[in-house]
């Protein structure tokens, strides 16, 4: 399937959409997700144009590993969390909502089941302030 | 926390237990999961030692993404499945059961609810076939 420029992943890199950024380097978007599955759920974008896992250029794929590292063990230490969860997922059935390649790192904690996803838009203040203090880890 | 090379991922590597094997390489093995939670569900399992991918060496962690890739596009083609899952657990409040790192890679279908993790063993002639037409798609 085609490349869609039009998605808002997109628009954020281009800066036409606001997001509560944690990181931006020359290769990647880093931003707490706006409808958390989970506090603390952070989206790793890679900015090179890519669906998803199916279609993306295999170095860049490469090249965003290290950076999900860093940011997974930041996000654990500034959630306290019990584990962390990575997903990526291909095409609408596997619950890809936006057709812009992106990394999911989820926080999970004991006896708190994992929420579905989009279900709530999180507080502004709360993102904001998560973000900072990952931010401030990952730098 | 620490690796512990008794994990029956580390035996399968070390050819102490069987699998089925879907593709081998001097970093990484390839199985099918024998308690999958849908038809066709694959692990990249690299050979390095690491628990998960908290404390995973990161060259590592590159090195295998290309070969995910390959792999996921060779079981959506094998599985004809609507969507790919790509998932890794850190820790077991996260899912994570076996505790050397390791990659899911589940196909989704429409109108197939992902099933929960470890449920019941797949059928081992299934289980085989998979492996073997996943296989000769990746070679």
């Amino acid at each position: 399937m085609q490349y869609d420029s039009s998605n808002i992943f997109a628009k954020m890199i281009r800066g036409e959409f606001s997001a509560h950024k944690v990181a931006e380097t020359d290769t990647a978007l880093v931003i707490m997700d706006a409808f958390p599955q989970t506090r603390g759920h952070v989206l790793v974008i890679p900015k090179a144009p890519a669906r998803n896992l199916l279609d993306a250029d295999p170095a860049v794929l490469s090249a965003m590993m290290p950076l999900i590292q860093r940011v997974a063990n930041a996000v654990k230490q500034v959630t306290n969390a019990d584990g962390i969860r990575l997903a990526q997922f291909s095409e609408a059935a596997a619950g890809q909502s936006v057709f812009h390649l992106h990394f999911h790192i989820m926080p999970v904690y004991d006896d708190v089941p994992l929420g579905a996803h989009s279900n709530q838009k999180a507080d502004d203040a709360e993102l904001a302030d998560l973000a900072k203090k990952i931010a401030a880890i990952l730098t």
